[in-house]
């Protein structure tokens, strides 16, 4: 059977020469980096180069990189690092409401913790109003936190505007930047913000690495007590094969963003063009201003689960939203924030392209969809109309 | 020229059958473990055949283990989790002054949140008096924390018994197990713990992976929100290939740990014996109570980081105490707390075996190490004595 990997927005494989750069450092170079002899010297030096490979490829120092074991700790990190760090100068925290949860679910902790929190709305491209967070923003606000682009619709946010306003308030800013990162160009200067998080498995690093960019004299409480590892800001032994993985494909990403751009984005036009042909599809998030890989689409009275197990079962591996929430999806607060109801929203579906994508792959993803949403409409009790479950919602 | 590792609790290489367990996961089966197609779902049975593998490693059940980053991260997990899951029926932390920093610094962070700590004192063995334990217990006492075996020192704690208090009293009561487990028996029912530490990289297993065993039933505020991974109580995308590792890793553990203890320990004692006869040098931790594969020394007028050098010049390496706090070494909390003071713990030495160490290495150490402490010695000011040192500090 034709596999079909549509779903390069969850997780990736490791580049060859990520596995290769990994690989030395299980046994032969496997010394704690803190130790003062050779096997630990070799360590040390692996994960200084990362540094400064993971650095360039979002334009910041080195010294501003802190490696982390995920997206989601950065996230977490950030959140609640920047607002311990600072709560004394204010308690209120402004981010939108399509963040992903390691960043909705530490706001909701801060909450907890005596901090106010504004959600965001965003309009039904998803797209956030600058001119909205400004308007959020009183004297108590000590951080901001927008996600550059979201995994689940795919819209990448005015990032580089919200930190031009943050920077005029004095506000600290952070930019979950774990879609983008490796995907569009990220720098951390034009973008004007403080914090970045990424992840290197969304760029064909291992999984279990990723990183905070933090701004040189940006004060944090560490989320992870313990020893002096990443300048007493992140303790724990490092993960040195993986961080040294993640700093080759760092290096990949930076040499061949523009020709995996330029692979991925004439492929998801097709794709999206040919699905919208479908009766009752509709794309969701931003028709430009979209990950160049990414296409997602609401389509009418099907249920998404069984919509991806018959794509699984023609090997075509795609997801409803983020593969954090697909498991818990009740209903989508991204869609929900877009405008698409819970119902209508149990038919969502995310392909997201990646430097493997082929022609043939679109082409047979082409021909298989439309059979399979035309199969589960014919069993759907819905396939007329919502009826009932419309009048009631509306 | 001749490589000893003897900084075997710093870290470890991966044992060949974990290396060969952890490369599929890299490329071929690399999905998103919360995914529902073929790739994700190798993935996530690559993570539960780890749990139940790390489970029989410690006698827990497989829904007992929360894979984490880092013995780090399960430790301020542990500490900071209970005390907020907790904190409306008292606030009151009993730990140990030989903890690990991922330890101490948790509850030092605690003290500022607001919670009481009260830091027990040890024997000038290393070994804490479950009496004093109970004696620290007042009403508000919500979570005891007593380190298993200290890395610096290698001294075995009761902790079974001072598990029997708290379960008594009905206190919860956590143990850091990252230096024995995988090295001597550990078990989570006789040991009557209900949060334990592990880290793979101490048993062969990799880097940047871990454990938190939690008790069935016992609820505990997450330290990093996201997914619904882990049960919803450690997000973060799955280090699948190094969760496999550690299953593995843990399973070759769990077959050779006997035969793993009675390899190090006649070698341990010999290097023992043999470095005793070295003029003004003393063993520290205790003397039969202690990790089967660890030898820590003092040696009086030494400069450590001078010897550690010498040593690694020799092709011997070793370490000055916690891998973790090594470079950071102003006085050793450890060796302060069973009574070594600053200037006497310059000089010492941590000498770990594993399964790889042999007879030839302890024959070369025991014929290098004199040889250093003298050289060193023949340079050092306080040769002699202490001198004005010891008389400012009696």
């Amino acid at each position: 059977m034709r596999e079909v990997y549509m779903d390069h927005v969850a997780t990736n494989p490791v580049h060859p020469e990520v596995l290769e750069t990994m690989l030395p450092y299980f046994k032969e170079h496997f010394g704690n980096p803190l130790s003062i002899y050779e096997p630990g010297i070799k360590a040390r030096e692996a994960i200084e180069n990362a540094r400064v490979q993971t650095a360039a490829l979002i334009n910041a120092k080195p010294n501003e990189i802190i490696f982390t074991s995920s997206g989601a700790e950065a996230n977490n990190f950030s959140l609640k690092g920047i607002a311990l760090a600072n709560q004394n100068k204010g308690k209120h925290i402004i981010i939108s409401k399509i963040e992903h949860h390691s960043v909705l679910n530490s706001a909701r902790f801060l909450e907890k913790s005596g901090f106010a929190v504004t959600y965001l709305s965003v309009d039904k491209n998803g797209l956030i109003d600058p001119a909205v967070v400004e308007k959020a923003i009183t004297k108590e606000t000590i951080l901001i936190s927008i996600i550059h682009a979201s995994p689940e619709i795919g819209t990448v946010e005015p990032i580089a505007k919200i930190g031009e306003i943050a920077k005029q308030r004095d506000i600290i800013f952070h930019t979950d930047a774990v879609a983008t990162t490796g995907n569009i160009p990220v720098n951390v200067q034009s973008l004007n913000v403080d914090l970045l998080s990424l992840a290197a498995h969304q760029f064909y690093g291992p999984k279990g690495t990723a990183a905070l960019y933090l701004k040189a004299g940006t004060r944090i409480v560490p989320l992870i007590y313990g020893g002096i590892q990443e300048g007493g800001r992140r303790a724990g032994t490092e993960n040195v094969p993986a961080i040294a993985g993640m700093g080759k494909a760092a290096e990949i990403a930076k040499r061949d963003l523009q020709k995996r751009m330029n692979h991925v984005k004439p492929l998801r036009d097709r794709l999206i063009s040919n699905t919208l042909k479908i009766d009752k599809a509709f794309l969701t998030g931003h028709p430009e201003q979209r990950l160049p890989g990414h296409a997602s689409f609401v389509a009418e009275y099907i249920e998404g689960e069984s919509m991806l197990l018959l794509l699984a079962a023609k090997g075509i591996y795609s997801a409803s939203g983020s593969a954090c929430s697909s498991k818990a999806l009740k209903s989508s607060p991204v869609l929900l924030s877009i405008g698409i109801p819970t119902h209508r929203a149990q038919g969502s579906v995310v392909f997201t392209l990646g430097e493997g994508t082929t022609e043939q792959d679109i082409d047979y993803l082409n021909e298989v969809f439309p059979q399979i949403i035309t199969r589960l409409r014919e069993i759907s009790p819905y396939s007329k109309g919502w009826g009932e479950i419309e009048e009631q919602h509306v």
